[in-house]
């Protein structure tokens, strides 16, 4: 039982909050450029990419979190990830946030700069400080949903999450959107994730509530096993609700995370279902670990598997490939010990006894929510994962995703 | 120049070997066992897969080789891969080895066995021991090509590769025979490969060469990155050369140490060109490397890269994928210093230096064989790594595999 309900209004939901997102010539005839506002410098929080090969917003980004720990203002563009651009593409970078500064007359080192598309392309620039200007200059409380179109690439639906809830008396609202679908593996996605919110929280715990949030949900998807160039989650907290601050081991904050949670899970999962091609959201559950970083590998190893992706594609329970999968997965695991269901069907049980029913399996395996459940019979820990099909549309899209 | 020269026969060109491969009956109407056997015990090396879930087969071929450094006889079948079936499961492979070492008139520790096909199903044994006296009783010195066949499961075509060269005025031979062709990832695939020879070699020097081998050939190939339970690489030599035994740090053993790259390097090349669904096969040259370890690792990540082997299969020179890939390989590497060039066509220099003719490039993608070689520019160590391109048919194969 929650203590939030969903509510609609995506990164404008929450008070304080503006944005817009429209189509300035990037690439394709869709919504490519959006700003999102805070009408007063808000505390941030921000996860980034670990792939080396890191594109020009994520080293600005980075840069001026160091320099700064309030942020009014996030500028985004999608069709183009301004990545493998050098010095060119970082100071295309560094133009998008001025002239996003200077339209919104805020200083330049509270706004941060996101793209998503191509690599290695340079921006076209005449087309982006044309639709800076456009779009800044329509920023509304009620432009979540153009917002949350704009940063779309291949995603096929919209990405959005906004919950309620009291705090102290008062109203908090966390709203959040993301995109997708391909180049998605855990430690960040090519994703891209702006969470809003009006809760005033020490800034600390803003920190670190929003990066165990991101561990628990961006870090638990994988669409292809791709670790993208761009990626980041950005969460932006303006205090305007106006509850007293919340700070850290109280049911204040543990309500706080777990909303959190609630959103950031949401659009996560949301995006592994909208991994490029596929059919299926495959949720899975790996129990019984040694430890926390076991659960995570074994998961981890599954849900990359392209073996395990298409035989769900094809609605073949073929639990072998599971263990093939589990098998290689680093953890030093007893096979024989591994117990697995799937849609709360028996498949296997200890000493590798096949209980699986194979047209119930076949089935389970029709749905388009895919649950699979491993107990490794070692230990207490757990975790969660979650991934997608393989298809041939995921080959279709990404053959001629460039030309 | 080598001094040694293509010829043909396989896994019994060499003296004193017979093989034969017959269809029993397992899956498919297709050739589905096979005895390889030395008329002499011979020295024997072998290579296993590192997944943890390990099948029948390799569990007790790792025992038989435990108690006993001589092999005669190699008992394989396809169609099923004696995986995750427990202790009937063992049962089912010692009772292959002892049928075959009754048929042959052999010890019983002399026996390896092999199986290569669907996991988590027990082996049809009554079908199995009626192939197994069959085949024992038709072993020939011409059965190499049968063998082969044998062995296959979706590979589209056998296996085989043979040389023979002059060692201290003898003639020896190797032979060899491989299976692909998918599940097949560094460390082993779901490969089986059989070399046979009748050098004079001694013990351990054979264990060492072997083992450098399979870690320039095998250990460097990907068709999926899912590693396989039931892998294993062997290697025969039963002396019938007559030469004087080859010791180490001899012109001899660098002589056979060439020649055995050769033969199995040909063999890996010939499973990530039939990698399932494959049109292409790509070779990887990371150059530059600040160590073989960073070479290895980096020519692995681009090789696993499902969104490298959909563009290649595209023929789209998406070199940003490739750069992408190489930022999470786990090196730590400088993108910015990195070169690129497709088949000699050079793409990108240092600085992302743009080099791409994207009109020429797409012709060189166009070609059967693709060749990406990549500068790290931070020392000397290299690697070379094998892949396909990632189809539709991968996904049609895969999607539909056991049932």
């Amino acid at each position: 039982m929650n203590n939030f309900k969903e509510i609609t209004g995506g990164v404008t939901a929450a008070k304080g909050f503006e944005a817009a997102g429209i189509y300035c010539g990037i690439r394709k005839a869709k919504k490519d450029i959006a700003i999102i506002r805070s009408v007063v410098p808000a505390k941030v929080a921000a996860v980034f990419t670990l792939n080396k090969t890191l594109a020009a917003p994520v080293v600005l980004d980075k840069l001026v979190l160091n320099r700064s720990n309030r942020c009014s203002a996030i500028v985004v563009n999608s069709g183009n990830a301004n990545a493998c651009t050098g010095e060119k593409g970082f100071g295309d970078a560094e133009r998008m946030a001025e002239l996003t500064a200077k339209s919104l007359s805020i200083p330049k080192d509270e706004v941060l700069v996101a793209s998503t598309g191509v690599i290695g392309q340079y921006l076209p620039m005449d087309v982006i400080e044309t639709g800076i200007r456009e779009v800044a200059a329509i920023l509304s409380p009620n432009g979540g949903d153009d917002t949350a179109e704009a940063i779309m690439t291949t995603d096929t639906f919209a990405k959005t999450c906004t919950v309620s809830f009291e705090i102290g008396g008062k109203q908090v609202i966390i709203g959040g959107i993301a995109k997708g679908s391909g180049m998605i593996e855990p430690n960040m996605a090519t994703m891209l994730a702006f969470i809003t919110t009006d809760v005033n929280i020490e800034d600390s715990l803003l920190q670190k509530v929003f990066r165990k949030g991101i561990n628990r949900s961006f870090n638990r998807i994988s669409v292809d096993g791709d670790m993208s160039t761009n990626d980041m989650a950005v969460i932006l907290a303006n205090g305007l609700a106006e509850n007293g601050e919340i700070v850290e081991s109280t049911d204040e904050a543990m309500l706080f995370e777990s909303a959190l949670d609630h959103v950031v899970i949401s659009l996560a999962k949301m995006i592994a279902r909208d991994g490029e091609g596929a059919t299926k959201l495959v949720e899975i559950e790996v129990k019984g670990a040694a430890s926390h970083k076991d659960a995570v590998m074994a998961a981890r190893s599954v849900a990359n598997s392209n073996l395990v992706k298409t035989a769900i594609h094809g609605e073949d329970a073929n639990w072998g490939r599971i263990l093939a999968a589990l098998g290689y997965s680093g953890v030093d695991l007893f096979p024989e010990q591994i117990e697995l269901s799937m849609n709360d069907l028996p498949i296997l049980g200890k000493g590798y006894t096949i209980l699986i029913d194979e047209i119930k399996a076949k089935a389970a395996l029709s749905e388009k929510n895919i649950s699979l459940s491993i107990n490794l019979n070692q230990g207490n820990d757990s975790a969660t994962f979650w991934t997608c099909d393989l298809t041939k549309e995921y080959i279709h899209i990404n053959a001629s995703y460039r030309s």
